[in-house]
Parts: structure tokens; C-alpha cells; sequence
């Protein structure tokens, strides 16, 4: 008999059913909208050689990154993020590719965050991207993509910052990150942070009065075209976001009401693509935080009533009746029902029915010896108690 | 400009979209199958304490692992296969979970296998499994379960092989992985590698006239009652399945036509999963080999010919037009049907049919100046190369 304590590592989660089928209804609700935009999966390994990753992500990044050597003295590292993958994906594969190349790609990556931050270790990431065009309606087209995912899980009231990073050509590398937090901790702070760089603080309001540029007037036309909610659309001039490898449009989405952070962020970064080739690879593409729209799907009660996967559960009265059982199971299965029976019939019938609870099954058909001999069953609906007895075949009809 | 070739570790792989959509066809038919049995699906962490892995596979196991110490010096194990995955599950969280637990469970591995032969060191699992009883409901289920899926994927001769391990109760453990190969290298071959183990070869006689025992003469009774094709069931008092702790029904299914081996195999293990508690806990389940059944389902020409996500490219004729190529866009959207308005105006449409002729979209709109001006479009099929102009909002009704 084993001594081991069944444990998972800090940062790692196990989904047991009733959060992985929210988890599953997330994945395909975007699946679905990235299709209809014509964004195709792409799946890349789980382990990279460490050279393909190191050095992409900053200092940081090295520090936070899976690192090892395989039993082939190989040193490995773990997905750290989609966009590298990417970027050696393009370079791979270049004449195979159709060009744009439109892609999403929802895996999972590893980073070896302080876990005390709420951070996990293991965290799915969602991207779409689109490489290899500068047409701005590629940028409008991952906003727009971006909001009608928000819009179909039933987000309502979200708004869309969208600044130009191109904005920030000169000003002072190190004053970026320090504007970039102004929504999050005041004009104050963030005067106070330059100060301590070094920094004039004159530079805030510069930021903050910069104008529109003409590419991003461009993509704000674009929106209207394709009719986005002009309210939603904001021009945020500090706006910065954290990676410095983008290039021209950035944007983030937060939900109203949701405040631990942006949902969507992303932006044109037309330098990093190339980065295994010998050429400049335009690209612009967003990532949904998964973890925060569970949450937020969470606080605003977005998920679906009826994410039981069973629809009814067939008791088993006793073993002698276990085929009037499996007549209701197969009547069932051919209306395309989602039923089980229950699956030892030398279990009582009132632990047969608090297994239906546990497992929040909405229907319970129990058969009888009076049922058996009239032909008909007992519905019992676990949410109202209620029960009836009906005709055997009408029974499809009851619980759809 | 990095000097970094673009490359992926021996036994990992890319899958780029058009293999990537197979697979999602693959795995969203199984989750179907699975669910319509009231099965869950689970998911773990990627990453374990070695020590919950380490010693559950065999010295093999140990050795194939990928193992290694993470930044705080924790010794960690990437998933080895997921059923010890779940044994902890059913131990860690034993008063949440319903029983008896059915779940599935479609994530990846990591076996640092010999690539030399055909091996891949990443690869999908797709298990299910019950949990908590030993009524021989629950192991017919899962081969009726395993007999729906491949049907549902569209095979239609295979064979379910089954036999009962507790037959090989007697006999020397030394000889059952010899005798299990029966099929595949011949009775010459047994009896010779028996020979060189010291064993006396009659065995191999013995156990081919092993009686069908009481408790597979029940499962293979209740497949009746579950309509399950009798002609598909045989009984092989030979089959062994690799593994050692399988306790009871053990079987494997075969495609007829495809070489390569089985593609379902499985069994009851009442044993294993008791591994983390101080409890027995009976189960039975079985994995699906995804990487045989991409590999069957590409022979038998079974994958559907319609897996494009984008039924209908929208050209862009020149720039100014563009607002028209919009209108068809939002009229196909409203019709649910998956479209892409090219993305950049400025590129020739020779470019533009040419890029939909790569990503193997099946038909593209087109928009000059003399269907803007009549309200009409110009539809080509890019398969049969026709072309018609029509009425614009008749367009979402031809491309069906």
C-alpha cells in the first residue's frame, strides 16, 4: 500500500468535470467565432529546443521558463507562450503556408510564476493572429474578432482601449511600463514612480495629450465599417501594454463591471514573426486571458444552465428489470438523448438517485413491476421533485 | 537577425491546420460518443511529483519518464499516461466526486520513446474510465462505448477481442507477454521464445483451449442485450494486453484492413486505483490509440470532405469597393455560414483566388464594377472552376 500523499504541485490545477465542461463550453464558443472569421487551429509541441525560446521573452521570461535537459542530454524548455511557436512555425513551413496566414491556437504554457500572485504555473492561452499582411483591416478584423467573442459568451458592456505604439517612438524607454499602469494607480503614482527614474514627469501629459495617428484613425474607420459599437471603441493614449516587441496598433478589452484586469489584449507587431527567417514578417493577433474570462464568466452567471452532460438517469428497480431499462435507455439514445444507465443493478434505488444529484442529472426514470407490466415508466424531475408516470414512448418527449 | 534554424524536437510535432482539423474532428466525435454515455471529462496538470508517477510503469515507465527538478528544486515528472492521474483524483477529492465516476479524459503524454521505430514522444490519450464498481454492466458499457465511437467514426468491420486475465492466474508470468504476441509473430515464433525462457511449450496449447469464464460469459451476455454485433465479439483466450494489473475483462479491438495494430484496447483493473487510499477501488476503462485511428481514418478515406472552416472567400476587386465586399460578408454571417473577406484591398485578385485555392476554400465572391452597380455578385466554385453572376442576397442559399 503506497504512502503517497495524493497532491498536486502549487500552480497546477486539476479540473474535475463540473469546471472542465465550463472550461470546454469557453474553448468552443471562441473555436466557433475564430472559424467564422476563417482562423484555422494549429497545434505546436509542448517542448521546444531552449534555443528556439530563450532569449525571446527578456530576462524575466528566462527566469520564469521550464528549462531541462532530456534523457538525451537535449536542453528542452516548456511552451512559454503561442506567439514564439508561431514565429518558428512561419519560418518552418514558409512555402506551405497559405499567406495571410490566418491561425488560432488554444494550448496550454508553463511558467514558473510566484504562485502567491494567484498566478498559475499551467494556464491555457487563446490566440488568434494573422501573419503576413500590413492591411490595416487585419487589425480591425482581430478587434472585431476579439468583441464578437466577448459579445457571443454574452459579455454586454465591455470597452475596447486601442492606442498606436508608434506613439511612444521617442519617449523614454523606461517611462512606458510606469504610464502604461496610469488607469490602474493614478496620475500621483505614476508621477512619483518617474521621479524616482529620473524621469521629468511633464512626460505624462505629453503622453496623455498625444493625437490619434492616421493608422489608427484608419482602423477606428474600419470598426465603423464593420459596424462595431462606437461606444465600446476608446482611444486610451497611455495605453502601452507590457511587451515591447509591438509595432503599431495595441488594444486591450475590459469588462465593465470586472476588475481584476483586462480579458483580450493585443496588438501589430511586424518584427517578431521574422525572427527565424531572413525577412520582416508582418503580423497582429490578441490573447484572451483565460482564466480571468472563466471568472468573469463566473461573476456575471454566463454559463449555461444545462452543462450536464446526462440528461436522464435510468434506474434499475432490480436486476430482473434491467432490460425494461435498457428498452427506455435505447428510446432515448435514438433522439439523440443523453442518458446512462445506471450501472450496477444491485444498488438501491435511493443510492441510484442521490448519484443523479451528485451529478446534478436533471431526470430520473425509474421502471418498476407495476411500470414493467403497463409499459409505462416514472419520471422524476430532481429539480422540481415532481413525478408522474407516462406512456413508455412519450417519455422522449418529456425531457427534451 | 537570429542564426537560429527553425526546428522541433525528434518525436514532437507541429500540426499545422489541415491535420490540426482532423484531429479536432476526431476528438469532438469521441467526446460526443463519450457524453451521450453520461461520461465527464477531466482534466490534470501536465506536470506531477515525480514520486506520484515514479515506479507505477514498470523499470520501463521509470525510464522513459521525462523527469526533472523545477526552479524550486521540486522533482517533477511530465504525465506518464493518465490512468495514475486519475487514481489520484479519485483519492485526493474522494467526497466530491460522484460514484461510480465516469469520466474521459483527452490530454497528452510525454514518453521519451525510441523515434526509430515510428514512436512519437508526445501524443494524445483519449480514455475512459469507470471508477467505483464492479458490475459487469460497467465493463460492457465501456466496450459497447469503444464499438459506438469507431462506428461513429465510420469503420465498420473490426473485431473485439476479449478474454478474461484472471485465466492467466496459473500460469508463468514469463510466458504471458510471449503468448500475447501469438497473433502477430505465429505459433513457430511462441513456442521458440518460450523454449528460451525454460518454459515447457504445452502451455501455449493450454491456454488456447482456456474455457470463456463465468464472469466474461456474463459481459459478453449483457453486449447481447446492448445490441452489440455478435460476429464482432471473439472470444481470444490468448490476448494478454501488455500491462499487468488488469484483474478481469480484458480486450482490444482490431480494424479489419489496417495493419498496424489494435486501436481501442482495455480492460478492468480493481487494483490500481486504490493505489493513493487505503481502499480498493474497482475500475474499468479504456484508451483509444489516437494516432492509429488518425492513421486508419486517412486509409479508409473516413475524414469528411468538407473539414474547411471557410465555405466562401470575399474578394476585395480594388479598394474603393471594399464596402461592398462587406455587405456580402454580413449577409453570409447572418446565415451562419463561415466567410473571409480577403484581408488586404491593395493585393491583385489573381492573388486573392489563389490564396483560396491554398487554404482549399470552396467557393469565392466577386465584386467588380458591374456587379456593384447591379446589386449582383460573381460566384466561382473553385473546384468545378464555374462561375455565375447572381443576385447578391441570393448568394447565401447557393453556397450552402
Amino acid at each position: 500500500m503506497s504512502s503517497i500523499k495524493p497532491k498536486t504541485l502549487k500552480g497546477f490545477r486539476d479540473f474535475l468535470p463540473k469546471e472542465a465542461k465550463k472550461r470546454q463550453f469557453v474553448i468552443n464558443t471562441l473555436k466557433k467565432v475564430f472559424e467564422s472569421y476563417g482562423f484555422e487551429p494549429l497545434e505546436t509541441p509542448s517542448l521546444e529546443y531552449e534555443e528556439i525560446l530563450l532569449g525571446k521573452y527578456g530576462d524575466e521570461g528566462d527566469k520564469l521558463m521550464y528549462r531541462f535537459e532530456d534523457n538525451g542530454k537535449r536542453k528542452v524548455a516548456l511552451r512559454y507562450d503561442q506567439t514564439v511557436p508561431l514565429a518558428r512555425v512561419v519560418a518552418q513551413y514558409q512555402n506551405e503556408l497559405p499567406m495571410p496566414f490566418k491561425r488560432y491556437q488554444i494550448q496550454n504554457v508553463w511558467r514558473a510564476e510566484n504562485t502567491q500572485k494567484g498566478r498559475f504555473r499551467e494556464f491555457l492561452q487563446c490566440d488568434i493572429d494573422t501573419v503576413g499582411t500590413t492591411s490595416p483591416f487585419s487589425d480591425a478584423e482581430i478587434i472585431e474578432i476579439a468583441a464578437t467573442s466577448l459579445k457571443t459568451l454574452g459579455f454586454k458592456d465591455f470597452k475596447i482601449l486601442i492606442n498606436d505604439r508608434k506613439n511612444f517612438k521617442n519617449i523614454d524607454k523606461k517611462a512606458i511600463p510606469i504610464i502604461d499602469k496610469l488607469a490602474k494607480i493614478g496620475e500621483e503614482k505614476v508621477k512619483m514612480y518617474l521621479k524616482e527614474e529620473g524621469i521629468d514627469d511633464k512626460i505624462l501629459e505629453k503622453v496623455k495629450n498625444m493625437p490619434i495617428t492616421e493608422d489608427l484613425r484608419n482602423i477606428i474607420d474600419l470598426l465603423e465599417k464593420l459596424k462595431i459599437d462606437k461606444s465600446k471603441v476608446e482611444f486610451s493614449p497611455t495605453l502601452a501594454r507590457g511587451l515591447d516587441y509591438y509595432t503599431g496598433l495595441i488594444f486591450e478589452i475590459e469588462i465593465d463591471g470586472y476588475s481584476a484586469g483586462s480579458v483580450c489584449g493585443g496588438g501589430r507587431y511586424d518584427n517578431l514573426i521574422g525572427l527565424f527567417t531572413n525577412k520582416q514578417v508582418p503580423a497582429v493577433g490578441c490573447a484572451f486571458g483565460f482564466d480571468r474570462l472563466m471568472e468573469a464568466m463566473g461573476e456575471f452567471k454566463l454559463f449555461p444552465a444545462d452543462l450536464q452532460v446526462t440528461k436522464v438517469l435510468v434506474t434499475v428497480f432490480f436486476p430482473e428489470l434491467l432490460d425494461k431499462s435498457i428498452e427506455v435507455c435505447e428510446i432515448l439514445n435514438a433522439n439523440n438523448i443523453n442518458q446512462e444507465l445506471y450501472l450496477d443493478p444491485s444498488v438501491k434505488l435511493e443510492k441510484q438517485l442521490k448519484y443523479a444529484d451528485q451529478k446534478q442529472i436533471p431526470y430520473v426514470v425509474i421502471i418498476g413491476p407495476d411500470e414493467a407490466k403497463n409499459n409505462t415508466v416514472t419520471l422524476k424531475n430532481l429539480k422540481t421533485r415532481e413525478q408522474k408516470t407516462v406512456i413508455k414512448e412519450d417519455i422522449k418527449d418529456l425531457v427534451k
